[in-house]
């Protein structure tokens, strides 16, 4: 099985997030085969975040997915959170809020037992309904690669969230596991409310697709795989055009304020779209309410023959060109509070 | 409107591919239009095939793009082909006979008119449809980026197709301006076969997407532009890198038959494949039949310690590694006589 490739550290803690659906249940029966017959040592503790959005059923889902951890012989950590309340209260809407909250109580479960590993049971299916909703967004090479099998959990940590199903295993299959070894699971609630679009992506669109091509997931799923190789290799172009245009992303306090505009200005234009939004991360500390519209702005900055215009960013931060350079000039990113940018 | 971006050479001859339908009847009215008010001086010759798909019906979109054509005053060149037997004859499908016979038709009527251009009248709905089908098999970027606006007709001419309607016009557009200008337009023998996946795209897949998001054919446009972009960049680095290992595209009969392997050992995975792809279509003329699977192979021959392996292609042609160097070996471009390959 895919998850035996993944370097694990001997006795070190490791996470796994159970919701008790067929999914989350096949992978933590799976890792207990491996636990128990000696091909994988480490740490495991399940954790179940409960979102509360069927009542009493959420709670027994809470329960069993409990008492099953205690028949294995895992800790098991579980939390509640009323999801319609903090989707209310953020202005995101149900399913972002359900993710967030997931997010956060993994990372913080995962750092207060010191684990470095997250291990989430999403399959074949789950990145078929990501490209598709993302496609539905309109989103561009990011989003149409889908989730990634292994990545850090974010920027700031070096804590690690891997997917060992996502490349291979489709829903059923974890359906059919469960039922061969006899064990028993639940309906996911997130998995049954129509009122998440990737609940209706699931239910109407993706067997509507299954009529053209029967492995219509394991085809959306390979062309997120080449789309993620893509991606990372004009990943690492653009970084080395914003290199050779005089800023270094690894040492982040050398005049990345300021680069050349005439590399940019001959790159190919995805290259120099990356690069010029890699920039606006260095200096910001991150992309939030940059839009297409606003590269676009700083493109035409690059190009137009009258220098001292300038590009104003939502939520401060301006962009200007000046003696050949683009300039970034404003808004400091938030962890780094001794830097200073030259206008 | 778009075409008129189109730098058209003046009193050159144009062809413009029209079915009766609604987007090609807009966009002969539309071009004739800009020809009366004197916006745009071209020798414009409407082309018209038959599929004979639908008997007398076909028979009648045929006389009536004929009649509208020398009511506009425009030379027409109808043909008529019987796909099904075509298709029965090829082994292709109805679909894929159509498109050929349909692309053999426009090139030998632009050839023999003297025309470099042809007009297509795709729109955003054909493009959104275009990039699901190419979903729906596993597509990777090239297919998922679907139609270009403006392209070759193929590697070996300097005929342009170019699609003006593409990025901007949705059908329901194209009907709005046939009625608005007073003009009858036929339904099109291609757009009422539910044979044609295509069709059952347009009729069932699409309609159930709007449901998310009633502006999904742009957001999948929108899409498509963004892989497109990231398709060329992709391509021109991978240029290079071929480059760089010691062949050049652009003087093919130099030595391209061995290229150096370290390179293209430390090179990201995505360039690294896409420089083998080209790297071959040099040496073979083109990629016919070479799959994912023969890339790996080769990067497999790239990586193995052991020299001497070789990776045998279909169709003829072997690569060999050697000296530190990959050797192709065999089959020679159909149109490169003189050439030698060195083992």
């Amino acid at each position: 099985m895919a998850w035996r490739s993944l370097e694990l550290a001997r006795n070190n803690s490791v996470i796994v997030a159970v919701s008790g659906g067929a999914d989350s249940t096949a992978l933590l029966a799976g890792l207990d085969e491996l636990i128990k017959s000696k091909k994988l040592d480490v740490r495991l503790i399940v954790a179940h975040l409960n979102h509360k959005l069927r009542g009493q059923v959420s709670d027994a889902d809470a329960r069993w997915v409990s008492e099953f951890s205690r028949q294995l012989g895992y800790q098991f950590i579980g939390r509640s959170i009323d999801v319609k309340r903090l989707a209310k209260r953020t202005g995101n809407n149900l399913e972002q809020a359900a993710r967030r909250a997931r997010y956060d109580f993994l990372k913080k479960t995962a750092t207060s037992r010191k684990a470095k590993l997250i291990l989430s049971a999403h399959t074949l299916d789950d990145q078929a309904e990501t490209v598709l909703l993302n496609l539905l967004r309109g989103s561009g090479t990011d989003g149409l690669a889908g989730m990634e099998p292994v990545r850090k959990m974010d920027s700031k940590s070096n804590l690690i969230i891997a997917r060992p199903l996502l490349t291979w295993a489709k829903r059923s299959d974890t359906e059919s596991y469960c039922r061969a070894r006899g064990i028993d699971f639940r309906v996911d609630e997130m998995n049954a409310n129509e009122a998440f679009a990737r609940v209706r992506v699931r239910t109407q669109v993706l067997p509507l697709l299954k009529t053209f091509n029967p492995k219509v997931e394991e085809a959306i799923s390979r062309a997120a795989e080449i789309l993620r190789e893509d991606n990372s290799a004009l990943d690492a172009a653009a970084e080395r055009l914003l290199e050779y245009s005089g800023v270094t992303l690894s040492s982040p306090n050398q005049k990345q304020a300021a680069i050349r505009a005439d590399l940019l200005r001959i790159a190919q234009p995805a290259l120099r779209r990356r690069a010029l939004r890699q920039w606006l991360s260095v200096n910001r500390g991150d992309l939030r309410r940059i839009e297409r519209a606003h590269i676009s702005a700083i493109e035409n900055l690059l190009f137009s023959p009258k220098s001292g215009r300038l590009v104003e960013l939502p939520g401060g931060g301006v962009v200007t060109r000046k003696a050949g350079c683009l300039h970034y000039v404003g808004k400091k990113p938030e962890r780094r509070t001794n830097q200073r940018t030259h206008t």
